[in-house]
């Protein structure tokens, strides 16, 4: 498929006047902006502007509710559960991380759990957010059931991600991961490619290894039967229960303490139902917040020194890619595949957003024909 | 090799006599033993009694401190650091979760980080220590270095276990796991059969997959490189930096947190330097803690319930089967190998309790030759 690459900054003010179109404020547009171009710069391409239609539709479905605003209903001074009203996910995420970071600055932690949200984006933006305020950061998130748990058939858990970030030099410690072996958007990957998938990725409808990526996704859709493996994948012998103990810690945080939905009922009749967690905790609660930092770069430091795999030239800590990619993508732009574009028009087309205007001079050709995309 | 049963009862009067002759009190004695041997009745035998030689050794060599205790030198309403002063680990890992759970009854949350002390036996202990109090509970702990990170070839993380217990009917969610594919023992019973292990398990010298167990143990033994690998095996594609990720998220919240010592310093010159962590939160923190666990409960009992995979019959939930460990371990005693038997021998010989006074009745000959042990 032909791609193109697109400025951060051409692709901000577009996105931006699209979400002003939808309803957003000034102030809630950059919001969602920033999380979305964040996925886009850090190299996560799949939960960046190529999601545009996903919002798109959620909002044009009712799914998401453009004027809801998210509302503290428990609350202690070192906690808090908010109910999302099924607003937008990223607003949301960032007003609970904005909580947790207030709760931590002045109670030492701060734990806050969302229910009645939409997808809001990767995790590790949020625990990143923490971060640059000198705390311990996490998120977490669960999702559409798509993972089956160990010696299950039916998928019962979203590949419920788990971020931290935590202060580091010469670049801070962020891992976001999902809990499952890998998401929705490496099977598309193989499936496009038509190469058979690694035999601890997937289970077909019977709850057998699957390396079909066509049907393993076929069946997600269908709602047929099987899905994607928790990490470690099928059996206990190679450590799937433990990727299902994963997928579980990220449900206790998210969907349990805040009485939301677990996600097998994520996503059930257009109602999202997303829930979070955003927490934070000051590093001053355990001694002298640079003693300890410069601790762990030290220790991580140690990690990319040590002898390496024979064949491979490099060991990275978490986070240390995300730099590379944002040095790049501010520099070079974002990969955007032309269907990606189809879909940006056909949002511009909606929103009455003039499409030409920032993406004119591309020198392609781009119609939207509803036939050619999936549904969201 | 032969294996006989011994009563639970009978274990742990044995064992308490011989950590009372090593000079612990009969309080520090009860406890030793009640995590000792928790890790027995849950089926999780190789940190149960079996480890009596390394306490012995380690206490023999001075690298365990009997006398020394563990003293707070940090401290907030939600944290403190805990310094070992290289005693027993039981007795500090003990006392971590007694003062997080402390705070988490006054103030939400308590993270307690622990440094300079040894092994603790599992984590899954502390962590259901405060879930008998009604909160969710935490446990981590480093270790020896014997896990290579991704795309390395020296070992330079533990295999450091994560566990957390949250209350649950009809029994408490405990997922304890370490954050490699599996722990050493799991090679010591491969080796033991003469079987090949996965290709997700262990790396050689030069960081290449190694399916052979003995080789791997070997060079884990001598330090020439290699180890086990990460959960999701030795590379990306199959989830290894996950793994990796998860191990680097136990280190954070022991050794570095704390500025105690990272795993690749751990046991160096007879100085274990272990560090642990150990949290509560107070459910009530998020809402009804009766409503919080029938809601959990609710979601395990689905979970359980859900469509088995073709030739399974059963989806365990986390903490089950240690369940009915338990039942059967209490009706039917400890299976304990002869070579552990031996090692308690001359555990009992060292010390001067009377070994035929406990075991003299079952019917085997027991005697202790130095030269068919591995010395700790």
């Amino acid at each position: 498929m032909a791609h193109v690459k697109i400025q951060v900054e051409t692709m901000r003010s577009f996105c931006h006047e699209v979400f002003r179109k939808f309803g957003f404020s000034e102030e809630e547009c950059r919001i969602i902006m920033d999380v979305l171009l964040t996925a886009d710069i850090y190299g996560i391409e799949s939960h960046g502007a190529q999601r545009l239609v996903r919002y798109h539709k959620g909002i044009e479905s009712g799914m998401i509710k453009v004027h809801e605003k998210p509302e503290i209903v428990h609350e202690t001074p070192v906690s808090a559960v908010i109910d999302g009203h099924e607003g937008m996910g990223q607003l949301i995420g960032h007003f609970a991380m904005e909580t947790a970071i207030k709760k931590a600055k002045t109670s030492g932690v701060g734990i806050v759990t969302v229910r009645e949200s939409n997808h809001y984006g990767i995790a590790g933006y949020y625990a990143k957010m923490a971060c640059k305020e000198g705390l311990i950061g996490f998120s977490a998130t669960n999702s559409e059931a798509i993972v089956v748990p160990t010696n299950g058939k039916k998928a019962m858990l979203g590949t419920n991600p788990i971020a931290i970030c935590v202060p580091a030099d010469p670049y801070d410690f962020l891992f976001d991961a999902s809990t499952s072996v890998v998401t929705r958007g490496k099977f598309e990957m193989y499936n496009k490619a038509e190469k058979p998938v690694p035999d601890c990725w997937g289970a077909d409808e019977n709850g057998h290894v699957c390396t079909d990526a066509g049907r393993v996704l076929k069946n997600i859709k269908s709602k047929a039967g099987g899905g994607i493996l928790p990490l470690g994948g099928a059996d206990e012998l190679t450590g799937s229960h433990k990727g299902y103990g994963n997928a579980m810690i990220a449900e206790i945080f998210t969907s349990i303490l805040s009485m939301g939905m677990t996600s097998n009922y994520n996503l059930v009749n257009n109602h999202g139902g997303t829930c979070h967690l955003c927490a934070a905790i000051d590093p001053a609660c355990f001694g002298d917040p640079a003693e300890i930092k410069e601790h762990f770069s030290t220790f991580l430091q140690e990690l990319r020194d040590s002898p390496k795999r024979e064949g491979k030239d490099r060991i990275y800590t978490h986070g240390e890619k995300e730099v590379y990619a944002e040095a790049d993508r501010l520099k070079n732009g974002i990969d955007v595949d032309v269907k990606t574009l189809e879909e940006m028009k056909d949002c511009a087309d909606y929103t009455g957003v003039d499409f030409d205007k920032y993406f004119g001079g591309l020198g392609v050709s781009v119609h939207y024909d509803p036939k050619e995309h999936t549904q969201y």
